[in-house]
């Protein structure tokens, strides 16, 4: 088959990095371009990035030249690790151009045109397409501590329906790029506040679960209150969450429906879809985000201690791997569903039809049966 | 003025460590006897103890000889830092032997006749000590966690009146002893579970926050829901609180009022009270336990981030010492107040009058404003 | 191709466990027997072992019953990964059985009849078997830290001779097993003394290096200085070494050597051998644990940083998994040498005649060229 | 006793904040002004700093408006703790106009006209000043590693002579100042590699060991290797140390040399001199940098394990507080000094009257009985 040519925004960064690693030898998509900020123009990929995973820097990548945010680009796809500081504007003038993005950064997942997407929850909401305002599109995926509160949560409100979210979060430091947290700030301690965050989890985690009216976003009902910290952990962020429930039901019942829970991704069998999207753990002590974290490739979501809460109903502890299924990994779930859906057209290889593109997804909500949701 | 001699149970341990460090130069006590298991019998305490304080072992300390829990003792006051799997029946023992424990063990804590006291909060219920079994008495501290939970649930309680409590918290791994947390377990790592501990933060809030009614504790009625968990952070819990209140309250109002808090200590000026038993910090990212835990050496209890909750009422961040507020210091504490309520009678170096120590416990109650307690 | 049913001595410890997971789907052995403490007798292994590795648990593993190390064993090669508080005793015991034992425990590296053999190395020192004392056989592989050093050694005495050798290392806390180092000691510490551990380093490292003459091992003459560290690593022992050389050489005539360096596990393509045993950095600052410590699936040593030494010759940074490479690893490596050398006969599976191996391991001296040796 | 008006350069970095902390209350300095960067101008110190230290902030330095390194200062006497970035330029300027630097920065040290001085080995040295080309004068302390090496040779060179040294550092991250070291980096690593930091241990300790011959420093003799690491420790560089002897001497004879040690600091009674500069511990796995780093208020060289080396002579592990007695401490240590043997003149808050001073300092060596030094 031939692969659709894509190209990676903020390619250096810590999430491009994954993104590269998550990218190679992907049955859909080809790294075609690399781009970063300006003072690495002209650079190859080697001499500008600080390389910070743990497998070796593919050498086909390494002496790719680099790419600006200032230069038109020829991949119709482009995933999108930016900083928030620059995602906003180069997002769209590259919307604007007709590409589609693909993107991870904050800067449009609230905008009412904006598809706010995680496969297993809300695949219909790709229907926002169609009235985006750009020629091109751009879908994002939540915040990295937002996607396992969301996972969790998707099929109890499905099935028991919420009333109220408590959440307190540990975080990992690659949870804040790099160089990010400073080690003198963090090594032996906790940070108790993430700028920006607690927000984030509140507002994105309503978005997710909300309901597609008119073609515009209901949000779910229920109120979330999160509270986040910084822990000295390197990948994995661990959240304890309590659940009010509009129906009643036994720590048993909620664990039932949460390991049987499959979403899209899991009927279309999506190349990074984990087979099982939420894995339940047994011991009294699991998930650890230094034992689990790389479950299924990085891409599932572990739970464990589900048991009564004094104050609502159900508590639970849930962890994932922030910078895979967090952020990189959930960017590409959202391309790969995006493929499967047919939105990229036939021949995506030849270029993707925009206008068809937003009139499948403008009839995306029709089609919520076939289209394997929930 | 002539000062009290004490033992120290479990001397060896990390809480007998501590015990130590804050008993060394004390106004009141003086440290006589030094006990410990068994296995230690002869031994002098330099030669039998692991000593991990981050000051010297003082070197009167380090010649004396170990007794072991089997030996009867001279000293009145005892104070327990002895582990769980014996102090139940070590501490009963010495109790019927007619000795007084000031004991930081759990085992205990829940018995209706103990008094569970945090002398900022309910030193009143000292006056279950009429009712005990024992020809001598036993007097417990809270757990760790619970601690600091407690202290800042006190002023808004008697304010504002709390409906609910939830709480997350990330616990320092000194809390668990020597050995104690495996490094393997815990560098990089969250660990979301510490035996015993929700449970006892819920029950022991209660009774703490609860009245004395017929020399009974009638519990606090709000339910509290805590979920625990260990981090690699030497010395510090560090606990998100989300809060309901019976009478709503703006956090201004709220910080005013646990800014303004004094208790009894504070009043009575027990040498070590902190002079401001909560203490408020203004920057958005603190308290922190590797920045603040040594604040009024190690006493206070650090609160911040008072904010409103979308789901109960008001959130907050709160810290504290474990081993100095939240176990050896608060039994020291104890000690004090027992002392400066006049419970160990006016020369307590010439032996406690047991019976007048129950009269005068029985009477507290009736002496509330005397006391100065809130 | 049949494969030899193997047992593993000290299954729940976490050399064994490292056992379990590199002898999975391994070409020539297959696990057959569990062996634990009498204290896990009956037990599967799944109850009695806590599980420390990052993939799961192997399910035709877990439901396997333990044996005891009482027991008579079937298998008729055991790896073992003994405690040294007892491992001298059973694997005598079992060698006396006729078992032939590829141990990681240091109790009888050091007798003058057990081969100490790291296979890139001194596969000649097989050798020494024919004159081992139990009807069976005992070999070993060296301490996890001596692995590194001696590798990057082996080369450079070959190629220059050495003279000296300095080494201080910064070891990992998996190292010491588990539960290991306490975490209150080590995070944020360095605790400067891992007790004898020098002592190995420096005699393993001669006696790997040395000659065999009438089968006789006559150690490597030059003195080496070993000055060990434990620091909060998780995985991967890191040492600064010092050599002085008997010819003169630059450091890129040392990086050359190293780097082309190849033995017998590469010439015959040991099933776990490492293609190139020695990998060269050539960024300044590494190699690193964290990053660099699972390249060739943690069977490679890693170098970095060779350069001038003011006092001796040549300095470098060397790196290696000290739980792979340093120890289950080095033991599957030994014993897929054995194989791939003939000393277990040509059907293995049937049993070995111990007669034979120790008339070929006799031999081998003489064929030092045909099995590949440098 | 009027004290002596000073200024910090560079006060809102992490040596900045240590001199605060460090001057507060200091019996013969107070503190004048602030010196930061010109992004800082017009900022109050709370408003421009990240305070980092375990102390709160002082109240009336909180409230200091800083100055920037373009504005002229009132005080004689200025505390740098520039980055190396911009500390040559800075404090050749405030020379030429007349100040006296007393600078923890790197860029003068190995100028041959200025001292690089540890009081306690070579207050002589202060003679260099009689030849500096500036109007005021630039004294330097040493880089923190270089400190502990430099203190435990120093009694040992004196004594038996020196032939080689081989030393490797285990550095806390607080040495590379604030953000330094990001956290991704650092937590659960070794970075075998510090910028710099090899080749200033090797010529500085030569050029602080070295003789003062017609007003220059003759290096000493001996070759040192360094080779340099970074380990997630927060404070105390830890150091494993070979020496090579010229007069052979047991582990004891050499043990009693440096427990002896005294220099000028404790003669003269300087009120920041450890009373006794090299402390040995006798436990097998001491000095730990999470233990004993605060020892003698962080001003102490730390010193155990001294033992044969099977290369060279004698081995031992040194540790210190890097930020302390390997900066700022250091540093203010150096100016107590100068004033103690009289260089600043009789009365300095009145001003230093320079030329006295380098006529004084020219004086020094002939005085060598009279300072008190070794």
């Amino acid at each position: 088959m031939e692969r659709i040519p894509v190209a990676i925004l903020g390619a250096t960064g810590t999430v491009g990095q994954k993104f590269i690693t998550l990218l190679q030898e992907h049955p859909y998509f080809t790294i075609q371009e690399l781009v970063a900020s300006p003072r690495n123009e002209g650079k190859t990929y080697r001499e500008a990035c600080a390389w910070k995973q743990n497998t070796s820097m593919p050498s086909e990548i390494a002496s790719m030249k680099l790419k600006t945010t200032a230069t038109p680009l020829t991949s119709t796809i482009l995933f999108s690790g930016l900083d928030s500081s620059v995602a906003g504007e180069v997002e769209s003038s590259y919307a604007d151009q007709g590409h589609i993005i693909i993107s991870n950064s904050k800067n449009h997942r609230m905008d009412p045109t904006v598809p706010l997407v995680i496969p297993e929850i809300n695949p219909d909401h790709f229907a926002l397409l169609a009235d985006q305002r750009w020629k091109g599109a751009v879908i994002t995926n939540s915040n990295c501590s937002t996607m396992f509160l969301a996972m969790a949560l998707a099929p109890i409100e499905e099935t028991f329906g919420i009333t109220a979210v408590q959440v307190s979060t540990m975080q990992a430091i690659s949870g804040s790029g790099y160089p990010g947290v400073p080690s003198y700030d963090i090594i032996g301690n906790v940070i108790p506040y993430i700028s920006g965050e607690e927000e984030k989890m509140e507002e994105e985690t309503q978005k997710i679960l909300g309901t597609l009216v008119d073609n515009r976003i209901q949000d779910a009902e229920f109120a979330v209150s999160a509270q986040c910290n910084r822990v000295p952990v390197v990948d994995g962020h661990t959240e304890t969450i309590s659940i009010g429930l509009r129906e009643k039901a036994t720590p048993e019942e909620v664990s039932r429906v949460m390991a049987a829970f499959r979403g899209m991704p899991q009927k279309l069998q999506l190349p990074s879809a984990p087979p099982q999207p939420l894995l339940l753990m047994e011991e009294a002590d699991r998930p650890q985000p230094a034992r689990d974290v790389w479950l299924e490739n990085g891409m599932a979501t572990l739970v464990g201690r589900i048991r009564t809460c004094p104050v609502l109903d159900i508590r639970m502890v849930v962890l994932g791997h922030n910078t895979v299924r967090g952020a990189a990994g959930a960017a590409v779930l959202n391309a790969e569903a995006l493929y499967k859906l047919g939105l990229l057209g036939e021949t995506p290889a030849q270029g993707v039809d925009l206008l068809q593109l937003k009139q499948r997804a403008a009839a995306l909500h029709e089609t919520h049966a076939l289209i394997g949701q929930r």
